[in-house]
């Protein structure tokens, strides 16, 4: 993928990888007398085969010899550069090196210390850990460990044996147990001059430790989470020398705290989505940063993108080719295949990433991939891409929020749900006092745009504030439904509603109108849908169809006989 | 780009292409025994070598021997596939042949006659042509002609043998000369099984003959136009043979007509911009078509794109690497390189995909990479990119309409202006007057969409017909100013806009208070634009500050003492 990038840009890359058919060699031909290296990353005569025909290297796994790197850099016979910075690989390559780093630059990460298994020593004892960090606590290798190799679960004391020998002789460190409630992950690109940009925050799945599903934007109901999850990953990656993209896995915690999980020094499967979804995908920007072009835009260029994770389940390499076929037929899924010639358990044969106008059609268009799936869970399918709910039921990732002041108002904003059933807009209903349940309009109005909402629909009768005080606590367009009361035939709500002050706008409709607010929030939605617009426009042809059937009607029986229907 | 979309679905590909470092040949490495072919397309011997290696034979080129491909398919010794079919490629690669073809079909195109320079005839003599088609005209060659290439512009009948001499000795044809108003392509995916499917409709500008800018979707002020534009397409090419994309170059006549121009069987220049643009590419869909795979939407998957050729002007390769240095400054600017070692006048060295949120974005964002170019012209730049007006005129590409049925309605009206102003959206602004110029409401509401707006605003007051009458002839959200009129405080005009009847909804805000009616269009606008929702809500927290200061002051200087500000 960074090949790929690279050749849009005409950068030469050549690839250090074992064999001649390793997917980067099979999108990149170097122009002789350059040529590709064949062996491995650790081999240190091939790092400086490479090294001896580029101006710039870069690393894309972290498990090399950073030492090599180093003396590489150094070697005033031939100077070039080396990205990510060997000293910043060395940190980050040593797992617990790494949290210590962190910690002392004030970046939040799950407490740890160093086990050493003949240790006595409290401070460095398997038994002084679980006395610290309590458990279940996790064991894990300091190095050479992804994808959940190197990681145990110590869930009593009884286990403690068994992850030992399981971990073999590497050296190993204590993880607190970190009950989260979301893992999310953010991309950064530092610049050679150590500027960092972040690539919006996204949500990850992960499946047996490994990268599974990938939701962009991270949707909650804090609408500074995004914010928040950004500004801890670039503090992150501030504390590192040297350029590129930089994964950033941290765990959202149950008091909204967000942890750092750990690093990656390199373009990440965390990111693979910004290939379709952003203006500039991690590639190209990894390119740019090391070669000290300028940064490109880290924006999503899309609503909503989800990325599949394509892993084998066995040697059996129809098993992904099927779920290549059912994406084909979903619209906005762009496959990935990385061209490895043999499929097995646990190996990253590919991705696909879906785009879509919401996340409520994404997830759709996931539904039938995961089915697909060699090792498919119906209860992850349930989880991750449910189907539509029945009619009368709220969505799970609803674009509009219809809400009343009191069920009093649900027959005056029934017809405006059922406009939205009829285009098909996932929206979800329910009741929302302005009066009697003041704190929870406050959460609802402050949450709705993180949520992924873009419009409010509210009804309201009487004094009538639900509209307008939704409105001064989002950013959101808030449809206001003046609901005809006991007295003044609704023009006490119509007044209420309307007449806002300046700086705050509610977009009116009629009284009891909910059928033109659910018809609004569809022109709202159309006006940058497409084909969301063309059937507005067909349900308006509708309406004159009918009153010109009227028409007709009226003229073949005649006025006298005539039957107004109501 | 078709062998980077292939690689991305494992799909095995074999280049016949000039040289080992041609671009194709850059991005595949063949799986040995298989290789690459060095040789010319129009070589028999060296097509023959690819096909012995094949499955599937695709061309990227119409100038082939197309006579040799209809054999290598009917070679029953080793049955491959080719597309597109070659009796296509026959049709196509002679212009008048195609133009006949597609008149026979029924299929709109330029008049045009055979001409013969020795013929006396006026069936087939260029004074017989003259005669019919009338001057000017274009004297065009049957053959091997692109770009311009081939092509001759007869004045007037002292131009004749000037134009034949140019042409020189190949067969030619004359066209009726035509004065369109645009140029406009669709680019059709066709399958083995001949369903056709349409992207959307482009605008396309050429310069010398060489395309030279695409915009896509394609805008007006005529509502059909895209529909119109696809529908010629996909009737053109239902008329051939054979699996995959087609180019389709239309004139788009001052009467409304489309004419079909030219046909390309192949991935075209004109569909570049859906790499980025749409869900999935015109390589992609090509691949999809000769291998009989579901076909992928061809949705749009961004609101505007821009693709700008990157054209030699001579042999200095850096005058293209400046264009693409000032594209690395642009946010949502792709840049394909191709890989040519060598520039030269009017060959195609890469070009640039701009995506954005809007026309105006994109040609605002196109602006400094047309300066860029070698063979800039400032008179083409302030056409298709120009700066956006001064305060206080209208923008020529809207995303906003501000209408007002009175001059009298300006003052209500401004405060709406200066919002949008202040979140920098593109609008513009006039009077709409529905009693005193209904037709002109007609022509507006009826065009807006097309011309890519996506709110209406409109003020009126009395009887205050104008949002409704607009909203009735729209799909796009309307947003009413009741204006405060002679008599009844605004309360006439209030409840003339907002009680419209169930069907055609408008977002009513308080009586004269136009700042509600830009700050609406601005959430609108906003619920699909992140960027512009987090301006929306800093001008809610700035209005929060604002009042916040007040506090402060009045406990400052105590209530007598106070001075209310108007």
């Amino acid at each position: 993928m960074l090949g790929a990038a690279a050749s849009l840009l005409n950068i030469k890359v050549l690839v250090l990888d074992s064999g001649d058919s390793a997917p980067a060699k099979q999108v990149i031909a170097p122009t002789p007398p350059l040529s590709h290296v064949d062996g491995k990353f650790t081999d240190e005569e091939s790092v400086r085969q490479l090294a001896s025909q580029v101006d710039v290297l870069t690393v894309e796994i972290e498990h090399v010899n950073a030492q090599v790197l180093e003396d590489i850099m150094k070697d005033s016979s031939r100077p070039i550069q080396v990205h990510p910075h060997p000293s910043t690989i060395k940190i980050i390559q040593n797992k617990l090196t790494q949290k210590r780093h962190l910690t002392k630059y004030g970046v939040p990460v799950v407490d740890c210390q160093e086990v050493i298994a003949s240790s006595a020593d409290p401070s460095t004892s398997m038994q002084g850990a679980i006395k610290t960090l309590g458990l279940p606590l996790m064991l894990k290798s300091q190095t050479l460990a992804y994808d959940g190799r190197g990681n145990y679960v110590v869930e009593t004391e009884d286990d403690v044996g068994k992850a030992q020998t399981a971990l073999g002789d590497r050296p190993l460190y204590a993880e607190r147990w970190a009950p989260f409630v979301k893992e999310i992950a953010v991309m950064i690109v530092r610049s050679a001059s150590g500027t960092v940009v972040s690539y919006p925050a996204v949500e990850t799945v992960h499946k047996e430790n490994i990268c599974h599903i990938v939701f962009a934007p991270l949707r909650g109901t804090d609408q500074e989470l995004d914010g928040k999850a950004r500004r801890v990953a670039e503090k992150a990656i501030q504390t590192f020398e040297g350029a590129g993209v930089f994964g950033v896995e941290m765990f959202l915690m149950p008091d909204g705290e967000i942890l750092v999980n750990e690093i990656a020094p390199r373009p990440h499967n965390s990111g693979h989505y910004t290939i379709e979804a952003c203006y500039s995908s991690q590639y190209e920007n990894h390119l740019r940063a090391i070669l000290d072009l300028p940064l490109g835009s880290t924006e999503l260029r899309v609503p909503a993108a989800v990325m599949l994770n394509l892993i084998g389940a066995s040697s059996d390499m129809s098993e992904i080719t099927r779920v290549c076929q059912k994406a084909l037929t979903v619209p906005g899924a762009a496959i990935h295949l990385y061209g490895k010639s043999e499929s097995r358990k646990g190996r990253k044969m590919g991705h696909i990433t879906i785009v879509g106008n919401s996340e409520a059609e994404v997830r759709s268009r996931l539904r039938p991939l995961l089915e697909a799936l060699p090792d498919n869970d119906p209860t992850s399918t349930e989880q991750y891409a449910p189907l539509p709910p029945q009619i009368g039921f709220s969505h799970r990732y609803p674009l509009v929020g219809v809400i009343m002041g009191s069920d009093s108002d649900l027959p005056v904003m029934l017809p405006g749900a059922r406009i939205l059933d009829k285009f098909s807009i996932p929206y979800e209903l329910t009741i929302v006092s302005a009066h009697r349940t003041p704190d929870r309009l406050v959460n609802y109005a402050r949450s709705a745009a993180a949520r992924g909402l873009r419009v409010i629909i509210a009804g309201a009768g009487g004094a009538a504030h639900l509209p307008g005080m939704v409105a001064s606590m989002t950013a959101l367009p808030v449809i206001g439904v003046p609901v005809k009361g006991s007295s003044l035939d609704g023009v006490d709500s119509l007044h209420s509603i309307v007449q806002m002050p300046r700086g705050i706008p509610v977009a009116t409709v009629a009284i009891n109108n909910g059928t033109n607010a659910g018809l609004l929030a569809a022109r709202i939605l159309g006006s940058s849908d497409p084909q969301l617009l063309k059937a507005t426009e067909a349900y308006s042809r509708n309406l004159e169809k009918e009153v010109l059937g009227k028409v007709d009607n009226l003229a073949a029986v005649g006025w006298e006989k005539y039957e107004v229907k109501k």
